[in-house]
């Protein structure tokens, strides 16, 4: 069974899972590294970081995923479309080593990368853009990369069966806000809450069996 | 040192503090008891409940306090302020035992009521509030009793030392927001988290010392 997962998916305490405005200088606006730094903290990340609760999370990222989707705000700057030779943020060599899907309204041509990641471009809804990366994910799960407004399109769609969402203790105050109309959307899951030392607190969401 | 603390606060993982529309049937509208079933649950609300973290924080809410400030929309449903004989939702002995700062545009007489709780109605900024309220707190610290927006107003003056916050881990999408405006708020606070067995988060805000 191929699952659809979020990891490591980190909002504010008012629910923004991303600063403004967003540029090539400052993918995250306002909100800078403060969203991530409990996970750059970790050994996933750099190998003299902490190996506690925030890595065992950090680390799920990976294994069993077949393939990504993830948005255009994700993939680049806002403008990246105008730009022919734009090819993601990650260098040569990006972090997903397996075929990955940006939505966009504006597809190119594949690109294929260093270690096993290739980007393919969608024009497609959420049910159409799980099929074609769950046919391409060789029977592995795939994921949900982000950014917010991509998170919150699948949950809307209920196409989500498993999230680890992490609230970081910090007030944005203006941004993407992940959970606009999503009112009562943890009733389909069961919820499950651990705080970290660093401060986090990491949710795991779960699929509810029918 | 008298103090000015939050205690048992509760918002949703979408930070809203209450559900709406609020109403003499439904003080917290369509939240219902959600935001506090962890506190209910707790010894310090039924004698059955249960004794670990949710009651430890649950249990702060009375010792050292003299005196509360609340809101209008925390004395009563909407249009209270046009029942002479409104005196609140709890009852002839109302949980506070102290003397209780009912902030509202519309004041009328003191009301004393049986167990030390006696209503005095003011219409004032938070700062005199606050400087009425501890000239009557004999000493001790006065709590912020809610609702949102007062705690947000406290919040946003800069007068609040002690913010115990619970994140219940629904997505109510309506009712009242208490973060909004208040970018960056944590910065003056140290903030600590812990996960509870029921599912909630405590989040403990202390004034940093300068």
């Amino acid at each position: 069974m191929s699952l659809t997962r979020i990891h490591n998916f980190s909002v504010s305490l008012d629910g923004f899972g991303t600063g403004e405005p967003q540029s090539a200088e400052a993918p995250f606006g306002h909100a800078g590294q403060r969203l991530h730094q409990w996970m750059m903290a970790t050994r996933s990340w750099d190998p003299t970081g902490t190996a506690g609760v925030d890595d065992a999370f950090a680390e799920r990222h990976d294994p069993g995923i077949g393939a990504e989707i993830m948005g255009a705000n994700k993939f680049g700057p806002p403008g990246w479309q105008d730009d022919p030779g734009w090819d993601g943020w990650w260098g040569p060599n990006p972090p997903f080593h397996t075929p990955t899907f940006v939505l966009t309204h504006r597809p190119r041509p594949s690109i294929e990368m260093e270690g096993g990641t290739t980007f393919h471009f969608l024009e497609a809804s959420p049910a159409e853009a799980l099929e074609t990366a769950r046919a391409a994910a060789g029977g592995q799960d795939v994921r949900i990369g982000g950014g917010v407004t991509v998170v919150r399109d699948f949950l809307l769609a209920g196409l989500v069966d498993h999230m680890h969402l992490v609230v970081v203790p910090i007030v944005l105050g203006r941004g993407v806000r992940l959970w606009d109309g999503l009112e009562a959307v943890e009733e389909g899951f069961d919820v499950e809450a651990v705080s970290a030392p660093s401060g986090v607190t990491h949710l795991t969401f779960t699929r509810k069996t029918p």
